[in-house]
Parts: structure tokens; sequence; C-alpha cells
């Protein structure tokens, strides 16, 4: 039995509460939130007890789950390690990348198991695509193709501090693209716009983009992000190869077909991300957990978390320059 | 090159007449019709001589297709046949199997070549079906299902001279259930009623039915069979067999797909069976054309005719008396 | 919070102790199973007490849920019932008719709820088929056709036992086909036979079914039934009517596609019935629930518990005399 | 009956041949090609007679369909105009835009019907896509996704005289590009390598690219374009815009599905290009020909010519110096 704690009462720890809470490997010890009534009335549902930030990190918990506001996970980051804690952190480790290195030295000083919240990796069609590539059916990756499209735009407040399109959204495509392909891009060029809301220009980002990259292998990869559509939330992705080609398709909220007259009508995509992802959540918990309980499981960790946020910043300066970009040398 | 003569001037034969004339094997010497003007109008089209009937089975054609009114077949097969033309005929040689008994036998007696119009057996993907059977690909076969509904109810002129719902519709099904599983039925039971239109039932016949039947290696098949549909002409297959199952799928009219807030709506379905069946015209001609010129084809014969039409007939009986009813031996 | 008591700890008591553990309204309170064991290792499971079957009816629970053995439905249902509980049942009630009567009765008299466990009303693409019949998008129903294929043929105890396969399999079927269409069948025929093991043929029973059946309105509807496939589970439903046609497709396990060569392998169905109705459960559980809590929330009851198992006794009955049967008047 | 001549007796030329032999509205006058003897025997295929080019040009022809090898269509294209001949001209006019330019005037003083190659605009599919964002169906365009993957490498003879992969082969989507979004792009970026054959990276073309686009109204384009897959020819578009989305979906051979243990097997696309956009072919013909019959058709025409040759013109030299360029004004 794994005893956790939480950190974070908002919209993703409720999410991470009830699957700590159904998990039968894992007790929920405490939950914590900079808004104490926030804590007590999360801790009330699940069956828990609140409790203060500080008194998580006194605590004997195995494992500190960190579903706070960005601007805190550093810290909360470098507290746990320092305890001795075992850390699930939701991206990113900070918005700025020389803050979360500094994270990310006091977790390999502790050397604490890490695992940052890129859980797509743990989507059931993604993975199966990653299994397809790793057994040669489609031999050698030539082209990627991704496409992240949410369905609304956020408000305001949140595309403010979210850190802009490609830290916010386009990383954990980042992260899915080199998971996939075990390749790391060298080259990168951006084309955005502000074309859903103009206010999100003038905010200075981007609310549609196509990313383009070139990986160290040569194969090319396109991420096309979108911050809202009409349709619900629409994730799919092509892995092209020397020998064939694998895709993770659009997925059906439901599977009901109406024929009338000359059309099909299909249930459509998901509404939004979360009822897409939502079992991708808790598979990578799971994961985690079976990782401290000594299984040999991969996720991704604190080389993931750096990576990815290196190619959002080269993103995000190809956005700024109008130009095409190269990406330092490999994080290790 | 094969000469061919066509008679029949009407729907049908405009179709076959286009299939002929751009048939590279092919050169359509003669057109005829009761109807004088139309043979005269269609021959003009597709830049060749209208004759009369009797012409036809006087002039050195080396081939007839006969795709005029029913009732006229079994005289044209047996002249055809005597006249020792290879004969193509539209299905059914006769609504009536004793006459069409007949027909066969001059048939048989000249040792002409004969196809019966039962095209469906060309379509590429039921052919295909039948190749993942033959494959061994699902096993012994166990259970059939087909769906065959068309798009719109005829006019009542038509229904009463079609030979009912049994031998007019569901009489192609017969013949592809047998060609399909290289089996033959024994025994058959079906539910009909008018539930489209109440004048059918007046008729005496059915617009709706479900016809089930037990196959002499104990597979189970079911068709089910309506004469509207309020979405275009819907015609699928399955065969189960003991190790897998194999698919004829609904074939969209086109290729897009439109998603707007909850629904993805596709391209439905053909409008009418032509549109779906189209190309299975002219794949069948080809086949007979490639039988005649000395290839070994596999092609509806006048086996094939008799024994769907004793399915039909058995079809019609239980209809009738409302019980299951036992087909006889095997025809050969 | 509804108060429970689970009877039964074996494979399908499992999966209702997990369901009723993660349901947030519901407080477990009690296990019981003629195998001590079994209820102790499955009370400490979902961390609860176990409890002999008398302690059940003597504890102050508010709800039962029956997932025991066949055999002892009927006399728990009426304890339950004359202990005042709300009853949850596993189907059927009872093997035979009459002694199920007689369990309605007692619950009738007890004016106690009562859900017979038809789950799939509650998977999500069904319910979208019978919203989509109640919106009239179809029309006026006029042909149904349902495919039920298990994976696995179960072993011999299990068949010798079940009833034979209309009461064991079809008889989901039968619930969902008059809930489906706010409708009865009045006439019934069925063609069977035991194609995958014969020794299934020597119990007297079938393992592949064809099930035809006239419903009172004139609609005609087709149930197809197997033990066992050669890839996975296959459910799939079509409502045909006067306007369109609305199918609750096939579904994929997971939505991966690989293209190599001449084909496209998509990822199949799933591998057995638990895996593709699964949330029908706990989507059950939770209609349940909530018409405790004063919800006017539908689902199947004493009624349709009967009125499902005549229909199975007269598809057995059509079976063993080979002859279509009238099913007696509508049940109230 | 329009008058047709073609010029080009090769494996193109066949196939235009038979598209006008076919035709009903077309008469089909006179072959012409370098090689005299495939004149002959192309000519003796769909009955006609064989000519000289100079022939040609000096008869009394309505038409001229001029399907060459590329070198020789901007003299023909002249010497059409200047005989005062409608004009099908298969693509590009030159590999050299100065060229182009040059037969483009021509064609303009002669005031002659000019239609360009670009046929996949007649592919029934990609219509259909036009038809719903022309009807509003998905609002304001924002984004553009289109794949173009050959079925396999061409000879390095062709590949050398081919003009690249820009010119040769995105050429079509650029075009596409154009006429689906009623837009044009100011901008362009490519990533692309010669990941499947190194000899062609030796010639200095590429055999993988992504291709990035920004139109004039701020939408964004990709573009991604492969010589060899291993699974047939893929072509799929999708127009994303401000209220949903449309797609023109990637096509199956045929329609059989095999299910066997874990996979559903799906028949895979079309073995090659041709196969996939042949009746691309004689749609657009059928354009043509009712244009000249005087009915108001749209079809791509000298401006369109131009305008893909200039965007060709523009990735090439983003290859070449590996930075984003500006795609210079409207053609008109």
């Amino acid at each position: 039995m794994q005893r956790f704690a939480l950190i974070g009462a908002g919209f993703i720890g409720s999410l991470h509460a009830r699957n700590l809470f159904r998990h039968p490997g894992v007790s929920l010890e405490v939950i914590a939130d900079i808004d104490a009534d926030k804590a007590v009335s999360l801790a009330k549902q699940y069956q828990t007890r609140p409790a203060s930030i500080d008194e998580v990190f006194a605590s004997d918990v195995d494992a500190v789950l960190i579903a706070s506001s960005t601007a805190t996970h550093a810290e909360y980051v470098e507290r746990a390690a320092n305890a001795g804690k075992a850390i699930y952190c939701e991206k990113p480790i900070d918005l700025s990348t020389q803050r979360a290195e500094q994270a990310v030295a006091a977790v390999r000083e502790a050397k604490v198991p890490f695992m940052i919240g890129f859980n797509r990796r743990f989507d059931e069609s993604h993975a199966a695509l990653k299994e397809a590539m790793m057994a040669g059916e489609i031999g050698r990756v030539e082209l990627v193709q991704m496409t992240c499209r949410s369905q609304a735009t956020p408000p305001m407040e949140y595309i403010k501090t979210s850190g802009g399109q490609m830290h916010d959204q386009a990383i954990h495509f980042f992260d899915l693209l080199c998971w996939l392909t075990n390749d790391e891009p060298v080259e990168i060029h951006v084309f955005g716009g502000a074309l859903s809301d103009q206010k999100i220009g003038q905010l200075g980002d981007v609310d549609t983009s196509i990313i383009t990259l070139r990986m160290a292998s040569g194969a090319l990869a396109q991420i096309d992000c979108t911050r809202r559509t009409g349709y619900g939330y629409d994730e799919r992705i092509e892995l092209f190869g020397s020998e064939g080609m694998a895709e993770s398709r659009r997925q059906p909220s439901r599977h009901l077909s109406v024929y009338r007259g000359k059309h099909e009508r299909r249930d459509g995509l998901d509404d939004d991300w979360l009822a897409r992802i939502e079992t991708s959540f808790s598979n990578g918990l799971n994961a985690f957990v079976r990782g401290l309980e000594g299984e040999d499981v991969s996720y991704p960790n604190v080389t993931s978390a750096l990576r990815a946020q290196s190619i959002a910043d080269a993103a995000a300066r190809s956005l700024q320059i109008g130009e095409r970009v190269a990406i330092a040398g490999q994080i290790t």
C-alpha cells in the first residue's frame, strides 16, 4: 500500500483525488491546498484528512502528488525531494526552464522517483502506436503527424499565466513525439496566429499554430494546435515509416450511427479533453504506483520534463522571430 | 471480338447497351425491342442498327443478351438456344419454375453458354468475401447475415408482375448465399408483412421480410429484405465462421466527413441500387465475354437460376402457410 | 447514502462489490456467500465485513444485491422482499417461470423497488439508439437486427445449469428488443444447432441460433446468437424504421490502425463480454441507486424479468418442436 | 459533338484516349505522337486515325489535348492557341515559369479555352469538401491539412526531369489548397529530406517533405509529401474552420473486413494514384467538354497553372536556403 499526499484541491487536484481514492494499492492520507476550505471539502468527499502544505512535507507519506498552481510546483518539488518523498508532478515544473532545472537538480540529488504529468503516454491507443513502432511494423519512422485541438479557448486569465500555446498545450505533444519515435528534434519552425480571438494575439500568444520539426534521425514531424474547435476535443497521431503507417485514430464519444436521407450521422468526438484522456490519468497513476512497488515501469521523468520544455522554448522563439530555430543538443 | 445482339431497349437494356458499347472485346451488332421506336433510338445512341426480334435469331451474332420483359425470357432463351447463340439472360428465366425448366432443357440440349443475371456475384467486395472464405480465413461457415434493402417501393404495376418480394428481390440473395457458402438450404422460414404500403399487402405480397434458412451443412442464414428505406440502397453481408468473421460492409457514396458540434456527418449510402451495383453489371458482362473467349471463368448458370428459383418458391410458400418449409433436394 | 448488502462473492459478485465500493452514494455494509471464505476474502478487499446469508436479511441495510447462483435467486428475492429491502437481482429470478412468478408476487406484495440485471439497457450506445428512436429520427420501427456472439463457449458444467442458450444468452436481447421498440413479440421462430461443440447438442442445447420474431405492431425482428467466435465478443444492434435506420455499432477495443501492404489492420473487438459491457454494470447500479434516492428513473423491473422469460420459454419451445410458436398475451 | 485531337500516346495519353473514346459528347478525330508507331497503335485501339504533330494543328478539330512529354507542352500550347483550338494541357505548361508565362500569353492573346490538368479538383470527395466549405458548414477556414503520399518512388530517370518533388508532386496540392480555400499563400516553409533513397538527395531533390504555409487570410496550411509508402497511395485532406471541420477521408480499395483473433483486417488503400484518382480524369474531361458546349463550368485555367507554379518555385527555394520564404503577390 503506497501512502500518498495530494497538494492541490482544484480541478486537476479533484481528478487526482478520485483516482487516488479508487486505486486499490493507494492510501490517500492527506489533502492540502493553499485554500484550506478547498482541502477540507475535498478531503471529506474522499474520506481522508485535510492538512497544511507544511504538514505534508513533515508527514510520513511515501509520495506527494503535486497538482497545485504552476507557480508553486518548483518549490514543492524541491521540498518533497528534500523530504525524500516520491513525486508525481503536474506539468510543467516551472515556466522558467532555469527554475525547472534547479528543481530537477534537487530531485536528482535526492534520488527520489519522479514522474511528470505527461499522461497522454498512457492513452491505450497511443501506447498501441508505440508498440507497433517498436515491433517494427512500420519500419524506420520518417514522418509524424499530430493533431491537438482543444474544444474551447480557456479564459484570458488562464491564457495569461499558461506560458503560451507552445508551453501549455503543444508541450504534451513534444513529449509524445520524442517518446513515440525514440528520437529528438534538432530544428523547429512554427507558423502561428490568433485566429479565434484577437485578445490572445494582444497577449503576445497564438491560438492556432503549425509546428514542424526535423528529428536527429532525419525524420520530419508536424503538430497542429488550436485552442477551440466547433466539434469537441480532437487528438490524432500518425507515424509514417519506411514500411507502413500507424494511426491512433480520432475516437467517437459513442458508437451510434443514424442513417437518414443522404447522410450517416455519427456521434462525434468527446466534448472536452478530460473526457478523451481521463483514463490516461488513472493509467499514469497506476504506472507510477507500480514503479513505487518495485516494478520496472517506464514513465516520463525529469529528463522528459526538461526535454519537452526546451522544445517549447525553441518553438516560442521561432514564433517570436519568424524563423527556423535550431534546438540545443540532447538533454541528459 | 464477340458479336452481340441485345433484346430489350428499356431501362435495363439501356444499361447493358452502354456496357456492350464500351467493352473493348465486344461488337454490339444489333438492338431489338418489341417497341421498334425504342430499338431505333437506343441503336442510334450507341452507333449500331435496330432490328426485329426475328432478325436477331436469324443473324450471325455470337451471343444474345436478353433484357426484355420477364414474360418473354423463356421463349427468347429457347429461340437463342435453338439458334446456337450464347445467352446472357436477365433474371428470372420465367416466373413459373416449370416453364423455366423447359427453357433450361433447351439450353442444355443446345449446349450453349448461358449466364443468368445474378450480377451481384461480381461486386468486388462480395467477391473479396468469397475469396476470404475460400482461403479458410474464417474457418467453416456457421452463420450468414444478409441485408437487402431497396431505396424506394417500385410502382404497383411493377409489383404486380414482379413475382413478389421473394422472387423479385430476395432471389439475388438466395443465389449469393449458395455461391458464398458452397452450400444449399434445406429448410426455410419467412416472416413478412406489408409495412410500408398496405396496397402491397392487398396484392398478396410483402414489402418487409426476414428469411431464415438452415443449410445442408448445418449452417444457419438470415436475409432481411425491405422495399424502401429512408436512406438510400442498403446492402451488407456477413459470413461468420468457426475461426473468424468476414463482412462486405455498407459503402458510403463519397468519403466526406463533416464534424460540427456533437456529431460527425458522413455521406450516406448510394441513392439507389443502380449506383451501388453498377460496376457489377460490367464486371459480370466481362466474365461472360471472357468465358466466350475460352477462359475458364465461373458465372451463374442454368443450375444457379433454377436453384435460386426453387428457394424463392419455398420462401413464398412459407409466407403463404406461415410455417417452416423443407426445400427439395439438390438441383443439378 | 444507500446501505447495501451483497449476496454472492463469485465472479459476478466481485464485479458488483467493486462497483458498490466505488459508488459515492453507496455504503457497502456487508458481503455474504454460502462459501464463507469467499465472503471473508471479498469483504477484506473492499474494506467491509462478511456475514451469513441470514444476517443479511436481519440487518438494517436498505438494499440487497443478489449475485449468488441462479438456483438461490427466488428464495433470496422473497426473503429480501419480506424484509422490506430494495432488491437488485442478477437474471434470472428462476429458470422456472412458475417459480419466478411466485417470487415476483412477493415483491409486488411488499412493494419494494426491484431491478433485474438486464444491464445492457445502460450501455451508452444502446441508450443512444433508444433516444434516437424515441426522438422520431427513424420513424416507426419496422425491422430490428441484433447480433449477440460470445467470445468462448462456457464450460459444460455451466451450460448444464444455464437454462440453455435462449434463457441464458438470448434473454438479454429479448429484454433489449422490447425496451428499444416499446413493443412485444407475438410470434417467434428459431433455427438452432450445436455447431461449435457436439457436446452441447448432446445436452439438448444449441450454441448457434437465429431467432426471428413478429412484434405486436407488425414489426419484424432478428437475433443471432453464438456461444464462441474467433474474434472476441460481438454485440451489434440495428433499428430500421419508416424514415431511417439507427445502429449501435461494433466497438473496437482500441483505436489503432496499421497500414501495411494491401491492408489496414485495426484493433478488433473486446476480448470478452465483460470488457464490452463493464460500464453498463456501473451505469445500471447508478440508475438503481438514483431510484432509491427518489429520482424518477426507469430500469428493468419484475415485469421486464417475466416478459423476457416468457419469450425465452417460447423460443426454447420453437427449438424443441421445430415450428413457429405464438407468444402468450401481454405481461403486466 | 466536340472534335478532339490527342497529342501524346504514352501512359497518360492512353488514359486520355480511353476517356475521349468513351465520352458520348466527344469525337476523337486524331492521335499524334513524336513516336509515330505509338500513335498508330493507340489510334487503332480506339478506332481513329494517327497523324503527325503538324497535321494536328492544321486539322479542323475543336480542341487539342496535350499529353506529350513536359518539355514539349509550351510549344504545343502556343501552336494550338495560334490555331484557335481549345486546349486541355497536362501539367505543367513548362518547368520554367518564364517559359510557361510566354505560353500563357499566347493563350490569353488567342482567347481560347484552356484547362490545366489539375484533375484532383474533380475528385468527388474533394469536391464535396469544397461544397461543405462554400455552404458555410465549417465557418471561416483556419487550418488545412493535406497528405499526399505516392505508392512507389519513380525511376531516377523520371525524377531527374520531373522538376523535383515540389514541382512534380506537391504542385497538385498547391492548386487544391488555393481552390479549396479561395485563398492564396503569402509565406512558405519546407522541411525536406531524401529518406527513402539517397540517390534522390544526390540529384538535389527530396522524397519526404512537410510544407507549411500562411495564407493571405491568416489561415495556416500543411502538406506532407512522400514518394513511396509501404501501403499504397495515400491522399487525405482536412479543412478546419471556425465552426467545424471537414475531411475528405482515406478511401479503401474495397469494403471487406475480416475479424480474426484480436484484429479487424480491412482492405487498405488503392495500389497506386491512378486507381485512386482515375475517375477524376474523366470528370475533369467532362467539365472541359461541358465548358466547350457553352455551360458555365469552372476548371483550373492559366491563372491556376501559374499560381501553383509560383508556389512550387517558393517551396523549392525554401528547401534550398533552409528558410521561410515570402510568396510574391497575387497572380492574375
